[in-house]
C-alpha cells in the first residue's frame, strides 16, 4: 500500500533507538510534506556525518585534519587527569559543566554480562600506553571512572579500576548523593546512605 | 566543541516532531557509529523521498506514473463512498482493518482555531467536483468525516459536514464506545453514552 520509498525509510528508522514503526512512519511523512529542498537539506546533513572522525587515544568524534582530536591535543587541560565514560553524549554533559579540565578516554557502551569488551580492553591499554608515554613519573594523577551509578556501572568501574589502578595515584568515582532539586522523602535509601557519609 | 556536521545534523532533527535535542544528538552518534556504508544508505533513504508524489485527488502520497495514485483510480473500490480524515496514518491505521473499500480525501493537520484552512476548503472543493463530475446523481452514497473524537475534530467536523452536506446523501462518523480490552470502570462519561446510545 505504501511507496517503496517509504517503507525503505521505515524499515531504515524503526530500528534506530527510541524510534518505533510509528515514530518512523509519521517521520517519513513529515520529511515528505517538508519538500524538495530541505529533504535534500537532510540528506545532506546524513551524508557530511561521513567526514566524523573517530579520535585514536580519546575515542571521542572529531571532523578535521589528522587522527586525534582539538581536545587531545589542547595544551591547556591538565594531562596528567583521566576520566573514563561510556558513552560520547555523557563526556558532551561533563564538558557542559566546565568543571572538568583533563582528558578523557571513551569506552563505548557496556555490556550487562560483567565482562569489557576486547574492544573497549584495547582502549584501556592505549589509555595506559599513552600514561606510561607521557607521564614521568607513569602514573596519572588520577582517573575519574564515571559511569552511571547503578549496578551495571558498579560492575563495570571494579572491572575498570582492576585494569587501571597500576596506572593512577588515584581512582576515584562520581560522588553520590541526592541530586538538585530532589526530595529527601522519595530519595532511595542508598542514595541516602551515600549523601549522608559524604555530606558537605 | 561538537564537529560542524554534528552541530548541522542536530540542528534539523531536534525540530522533527517528537525529537528534541536530546534525541538528536544520540541518533548523531548512533549514525556516525554505523560507518560510511550505513550512512550512505540512510541519507539515500532519505534523498529517495524526492520520487514521493501527492495524488491530486485524494492526497494522499504515491510513487510511478501520472498525478493520481493507484488508488484512486482502481476500479475494484467503491466509487461513490468517500471517508474524509486528516493524516495519512489516519488512512494507513483505516486500511488496515481492510473493512473500508470506498475512496479517501486527506485533508491535512486541523488547526484548533475552528475555521479551515484556504487549501484545506480548495481540497474539499476537488472532491465536490470529482462527485459532480463522475456520479450521476451527482451525490456521494456516503461521506464519512474521520477525525479524531476530540473537541477539535467534533468542530471540524461540523465544519466539514457544512461543506459537503449539499454533495452526499449521508454524511457519517466513525462510531463511538468502549474500544476492545477497555475497561468500563475507566471509561469517561461521554463514552459510555455513546456506547449505550449506539450498543450492539
Amino acid at each position: 500500500m505504501l511507496p517503496e520509498e517509504i517503507k525503505k525509510f521505515i524499515e531504515i528508522f524503526e530500528k534506530l533507538p527510541s524510534i518505533g514503526p510509528r515514530q518512523a512512519t509519521r517521520l517519513a511523512f513529515r520529511f515528505v510534506s517538508l519538500g524538495t529542498a530541505k529533504i535534500e537539506e537532510i540528506a545532506r546533513a546524513i551524508f557530511d556525518l561521513n567526514k566524523i572522525k573517530t579520535c585514536s587515544r580519546c575515542f571521542f568524534i572529531y571532523s578535521g585534519e589528522g587522527d586525534i582530536c582539538q581536545r587531545c591535543v589542547d595544551k591547556n587541560r591538565q594531562r596528567d587527569i583521566f576520566m573514563v565514560l561510556e558513552k560520547e553524549t555523557d563526556l558532551i554533559t561533563i564538558e557542559r559543566t566546565k568543571k572538568y579540565n583533563g582528558l578523557y578516554l571513551v569506552l563505548g557502551e557496556l555490556t550487562k554480562s560483567g565482562v569489557l569488551e576486547s574492544w573497549q580492553k584495547l582502549r584501556l591499554g592505549i589509555l595506559k600506553k599513552i600514561i606510561e608515554q607521557e607521564l614521568p613519573s607513569k602514573k596519572a594523577k588520577e582517573i575519574i571512572i564515571a559511569l552511571n551509578p547503578n549496578t551495571y556501572g558498579d560492575l563495570n568501574t571494579s572491572l575498570i579500576e582492576k585494569e587501571l589502578k597500576s596506572h593512577a595515584q588515584k581512582i576515584s568515582r562520581l560522588g553520590r548523593g541526592i541530586p538538585t532539586g530532589g526530595e529527601i522523602e522519595f530519595a532511595d535509601e542508598e542514595t541516602l546512605t551515600h549523601s549522608l557519609q559524604r555530606r558537605e
